[in-house]
């Protein structure tokens, strides 16, 4: 009974999709949520304000980075679902697990902006980012091995996802490690991990 | 009139799935949106900060069987919709009740992660997942007797939609019953039902 | 010039019913949002817990009737649009406008649930609805005069959409208006409306 | 390796236009959020609700300016992509850059609905609009180039989309620019730069 209840489920990648969608766009706007417009009381001039939106602009910049990282984390997760000819449950529970991780950055990066200075932040942050890239890698697998995977895929394009993930958390750990010397240090090596994925790397390979 | 209103509203099963999309996309967010950072003043060390993670981690488990309870059921809803050719208007307004009960779990989910300890919270959380049962029960009864289900569909599909519900809201309801012992009991269990259907079953199917 | 642009602009159906789709969602996720777990620091008993929990249930009541009024909309949004064989540029800017009085149900139920004795916040409340049954009335408006609407459309379905907003908005308005006598009245009354669409209509065409 | 899996990424447009859809929604729909009734204490009458949500009323235009603002941007963005035969990895990265400034609309409304008569708050919620804007150009820049656009598109409807943005920004420019005389000029303006946009011209085409 149940096995025929698990054959007919998680089926449907269009709706898998869909629910991604949602959470990553609530998670994108939530993140900047935590930009609070300052305390009426507090202003009294023009250089106040301008001051207390300076003070907000280290928090910015962690929001830019995250919100490039959840970016940069849908395409991964489309590409996956690109190549697919068909879904299965485990298949599913794999990407609610994946968008479990999705829905903590919010979370994880409030706590970065807050605890710049401090490597317990960074790390949390970093695991964050790590459980991301597992639960992917995990994702991709299981479709590999439950022949979920369309029949034109060649086959130098599964590899390439998967060592894809593998080089960027390789990146994401070394920028973590520099924690040792720095926590600043940490985030901005992330971030340019990251602008390096979204910007630098399409110019490069256009000359 | 108004029976020829009726007779046009509500077949669209995309958008019934689209709404449904969105309503689990935002409360599978929300959820983990009351894990707060800590507030800045009490922190002093790395170790306060590390203290007062670890104090969430109750939360956290109370947030993942929640996130994994609407993973589940959202499961649960893709199943019997994959499974309609056409909706009709009651089958939008039943599924509508279900989104209202979608909604409520992080209220009751937040209930229960600040009272533990409180029958009445776990009570509340599990009333929360009967009715997320009850409603989605009912919507699969509806639309076999208005003939909503697609032709191909075997027998033994529509009765094992129907047992599914019947056997995990038994283990629920068996799981809320363990609170005359110890409500923390009672959140293992249904803890370990939820980790059951998601991931020990399809690794012993596999076996 | 700008003619050009108004041509191309608002074709996508598809888009539209997303867009609205994600606002219903949200704005039907984020009315329970206000339901909030009561403070630790007040109970300490399960006898206070029950008190607190049921001293929340007229809020539920509340948001129970704007979650059906919210489904109610949405039902007749998508009767509309299900009816379309295109868009247009004014089509979507009114259903832009549509949205933005969605999206202030969560303000105005919360309003009537903070300010339940108080005739400002009972007709602030109805004025959302009424602005609701304007905006949809106007797009179905447009929609006919723009020859927007599918050719197989019967013209009694045209008219049975104009009709029914306009009853079930005579139906609103007199029950804003018993709150001459008393807002609870006002509150019962429009419940009892958003009830009988909902539940009571099929039931009894089901005879 | 990095340009094959740059190569599969970021072609679903139907997936761009679905995230878009859900960071639109969220976005418009936390505009309002910010809209809060009344705390109970401090009202004792009718008269005080009354005179407290006539207070809120300048947040009220200021929260439909910025709806209209995010639809009209939300429309600017469907024609770009109803015009596209194909996406790619830039241009997924750059409508996400395109979604990071429309999460700043909520935040930058708060800031100017909290701090109307600073020019600050006026040059920062400026500054979110030309950031929409310049995005939006980039991205139709890249499609023109990369050619990504459906081939039966004329010439004509290219050049009128970009011509369209540069307009508005520039009408949205001089609006800014007023705050030199007093920031609710340059709010008024503004105003009636998007009711232009959205009611005005339409009427006037009817003509």
């Amino acid at each position: 009974m149940r096995s025929l209840y698990n054959r007919i489920a998680g089926q449907n990648l269009e709706r898998l999709a869909a629910l991604s969608d949602g959470v990553f766009a609530v998670a994108m706007t939530l993140l900047v949520l935590d930009l609070r417009a300052p305390a009426a009381e507090a202003i009294h001039s023009e250089h106040d304000l301008l001051a207390a939106l300076a003070a907000l602009s280290p928090r910015l910049v962690t929001y830019m980075m995250s919100f490039l990282t959840l970016g940069i984390f849908w395409l991964g997760q489309q590409v996956q679902l690109d190549r697919l000819a068909r879904g299965d449950r485990d298949l599913a529970l794999l990407h609610i697990g994946f968008m479990f991780a999705v829905t903590l950055v919010p979370f994880s990066t409030g706590l970065l902006a807050e605890f710049m200075a401090y490597r317990t932040a960074l790390l949390a942050y970093w695991a964050n980012i790590l459980l991301l890239g597992i639960v992917l890698y995990l994702t991709w697998g299981h479709a590999s091995r439950a022949r979920l995977v369309k029949d034109d895929t060649p086959p130098d394009v599964v590899a390439a996802i998967c060592r894809r993930i593998i080089v960027a958390q390789s990146l994401y750990a070394f920028g973590a490690a520099l924690c040792v010397f720095s926590t600043y240090l940490s985030i901005a090596f992330i971030a340019l991990v990251q602008i390096n994925y979204a910007v630098a790397l399409p110019l490069a390979l256009r000359r």
